[in-house]
């Protein structure tokens, strides 16, 4: 089968071919273990008894320690090399060419970092964990402060692994969008900035959401969230949805794509968190099946994923048209509840606008600033310019300045995340990259099959999850998001079309 | 921590103590991957989506290959051979010396197979599997014949890795009961057969089991199931049921236990499949937290895996007292089944005695019959004296022989069961011998804590499953089965307190 697909660039029976194969084969079994993780974490969060927890750990920690040990062979290396040739001779866009290249950037990548310090790392992240959680327990910001300058203290020593570079945050944003700058990132977030804390301190009159507060079992839930993703292109013999505490999306192949979710009684925030999922499945599920197996076979980057999840929730999930065919059966399902409110009036409650302290809670116009000011402040940090210490002010300083809220406590404040207890910087922007590519994505949709709205009405969302398929999923990890953004839109990064959405959705709230 | 465990026998801080920690780090990886392939079949076979089974059978495959590299890596042999001395100079019963004992036979058994063989062995399996699917699904032995004929050929090889041996069935024998020899089994099976074959044709009036079958619905069963497992010592902190097609038990740990069920509308098999495989997992949940990550943590042998489950479900779970205790619930739940049928016919109906041509629905007392020709069929065709295309016949005679019964088709004879399609020969044995075991450790329990039928009246289980903590599962695979039950019984297998056991259910049935 191999040799099938690599018959053009290579030649069946050659010697390239041979060490091609070989290159899948070292490659396959680093997918193996990645997705055999994946799996125990998926458990741990949905299934486990919790005195698994201890055993759970150890395994995953030697799953880890045994995918890096073959991600960083020498041999491996070497294989790339050999296969440099291969690469130069074939069609960028090709498989093999796309696999080599793909392989050697991870290679490159993970060799550059001591296994001490990986392993210092994920100590700290586990240790800094803990120190979190005890903060929030005691709402005492000192606990966590020496867990965040221990991290921080590490995260040089890692961005120092990879000098040189134009700036060090670079290094950090090039772990979740390859290729993408700092710069880009920084003149994206000024235009955010300059227009949506105007837009947001302008907002009045706070609309009516009472209807989408109340009491709502969450097994309706369930079953009306089930049937929007069916619809949507969901089926049992490739998907699951599992309860879970905080809802996230895994995959074990694009075969076996695991949704999860957190119904809660008093709001339908567990039906929107549903379709902000099936976003970040679907792409998974449309990857190109050649790449199983291979470092291709995932999504481009986290704001890729990111554009997927969030186009689905809130440019599809809150838009009229996609309620005038779901609204009907969901006051079907609650009839106490929706029986009497107007279509407009919950599609108003739905996509209310309030400034709040939570970036969770946030809702589509506030929300980017919550990653803005997380953006200023890892780097203010990382550069040396703001000691953890004076943190939490900053924080409240910040919120206060965009958003004109004041958090109640730190635990509400600057310990509301998790991302800086556990997991490297430079992983908040791509939250808000996420929204911008969505809004790109959507313009270029609607440019090319035109008012998707008719569609929607009638329950077809078959045009846009194949075209999404055509153009951004099937090509998995092949190119880098500035590359696919360019292929996909025909320019880069841009926040006017998504200021001009946000503004759009501003004025729709406005009292008729 | 691990210096603590071995400062008796080691002395802390000294070389023997860092190889032997070098030895129980190397072991713990080996332990969790295969925990880890544990996880993703029970996932497989409990919650995948059924397009995810190509990537698992990847992912498993891969995780077996570095498994089976770790275990037989010449460093893990010269380490179990620089721990020679360590080994000899400690108690036999302690930690030290059984990690290393049990170590050593586990390498020592996987270097003796060549690793292509091992390969070739795991391809005709899947096959033979899949063979043995086509086969049943056109009710055509011949189909399933060449995958037979195949895997003799390579249980011959197999055997051959491990010349010399006194019989060449000792050598499958000896992957599922360490230290047992087929001559033992001969004995024990020749009489089985002599005291069984008459007392099953001396069978005349079959008892009136209507009340067992009927329509339960799955959740009561489930319901019912889950109050006796509780009852029992079953907790949501380390345990799971969920179903499954064909129920199995299997653990991440000792602190993460798997049962799972497969309940049926019309019987009420899946509540006595529940108490069976609780026998299971409380083995594994008991095994000495000490042995965690070490080749000690889990049961002795499948014989004793099988005495566990089959004292659960059999001696305790169709036991008059235990059901005292069980019964006026299980009537509160069905109320339109039991609430006119009285305990004493409930029991019966749960005890019948009916020769059967299909092993899985068999009772108690026909039971033994169904393996003891399994086992005379295996050695034969291992021997070359029956030909697998000769199989259907000898099988169908040796039922009609055994329990004078006629399987209605192939499927319903020679093809019923899975294993001489995936699995090695061997095995069928353990079944009979470990329900032999059974009541050995049951006649050992109450000459030491006396009749439990009062505690059992009275819904208390705990003597029983500390007794069997104490005695049999905290040993984990410390001692191989034979030791082991010599020192928990006195003795070696004994067939005739399970004969007893078994005419006493037989008289137990006859009218008035």
């Amino acid at each position: 089968m191999h040799l099938q697909r690599v018959a053009a660039p290579l030649g069946s029976g050659s010697v390239a071919a041979s060490r091609f194969d070989e290159l899948l084969r070292r490659l396959g079994e680093i997918s193996d273990l990645e997705h055999a993780s994946s799996l125990l974490s998926w458990d741990m969060e949905t299934k486990m008894p919790p005195l698994g927890a201890p055993a759970r750990a150890e395994q995953l920690g030697t799953l880890a320690r045994i995918a890096h040990e073959l991600g960083t062979a020498p041999e491996l290396g070497a294989l790339l090399e050999e296969l440099r040739e291969v690469e130069a001779g074939a069609d960028p866009e090709s498989f093999e060419a796309s696999v080599i290249r793909v392989g050697r950037r991870d290679y490159d990548k993970k060799r550059r970092v001591p296994s001490e310090l990986q392993a210092e790392m994920t100590r700290a992240a586990s240790l800094g964990y803990r120190g979190w959680l005890e903060a929030r327990e005691a709402g005492d910001f000192e606990i966590f402060r020496p867990h965040l300058e221990r991290r921080i203290a590490l995260a040089r020593e890692y961005v120092a692994c990879y000098e040189p570079y134009d700036d060090p945050y670079d290094v950090l944003l090039e772990d979740h969008e390859p290729g993408m700058r700092t710069a880009d990132v920084e003149s994206v977030f000024a235009r955010l900035k300059g227009e949506l804390v105007p837009l947001v301190a302008g907002i009045e009159d706070p609309v009516d959401d009472s209807c989408v507060r109340g009491d709502f079992p969450e097994e309706r839930q369930r079953e009306f969230s089930l049937e929007v993703l069916a619809r949507w292109g969901m089926d049992d013999r490739a998907w699951r949805l599992d309860d879970t505490v905080h809802p996230f999306t895994s995959n074990m192949s694009e075969q076996d794509i695991r949704l999860t979710a957190r119904f809660n009684r008093d709001d339908l925030m567990g039906i929107l968190s549903c379709l902000h999922e099936f976003g970040h499945g679907l792409y998974e599920r449309q990857v190109d099946e050649r790449y199983f197996r291979t470092p291709l076979a995932e999504g481009a980057s986290s704001s890729f994923h990111e554009s997927q999840s969030r186009l689905w929730e809130n440019v599809v999930g809150r838009r009229l048209s996609s309620w005038r065919y779901f609204y009907p059966r969901l006051q079907e399902l609650l009839p106490g509840q929706f029986g009497d409110v107007a279509l407009e009036d919950f599609l108003r409650a739905l996509n209310r606008v309030t400034p709040g302290a939570v970036r969770v809670d946030a809702d589509e116009v506030t929300y980017p600033l919550h990653i803005v000011l997380r953006f200023e402040l890892e780097r203010e940090m990382l550069a040396g310019g703001l000691a953890p210490a004076d943190l939490p002010e900053a924080f409240d300083a910040k919120l206060r300045e965009y958003l004109g809220v004041e958090p109640a406590d730190v635990v509400e404040g600057v310990l509301q995340d998790i991302h800086w207890s556990d997991s490297n910087f430079g992983y908040f922007p791509t939250y808000a990259i996420g929204s911008v590519i969505a809004v790109q994505l959507w313009e270029r949709v609607t440019s090319e099959l035109g008012d998707l709205d008719a569609d929607f009405e009638r329950g077809e969302f078959g045009g846009l999850s194949e075209w999404l398929r055509e153009h951004v999923h099937r090509w998995g990890r092949a190119f880098e998001p500035p590359e696919l953004l360019e292929r996909v839109v025909g320019g880069p990064l841009d926040a006017e079309p998504y200021l001009a959405y946000l503004r759009g959705k501003v004025e729709a709230l406005e009292p008729g």
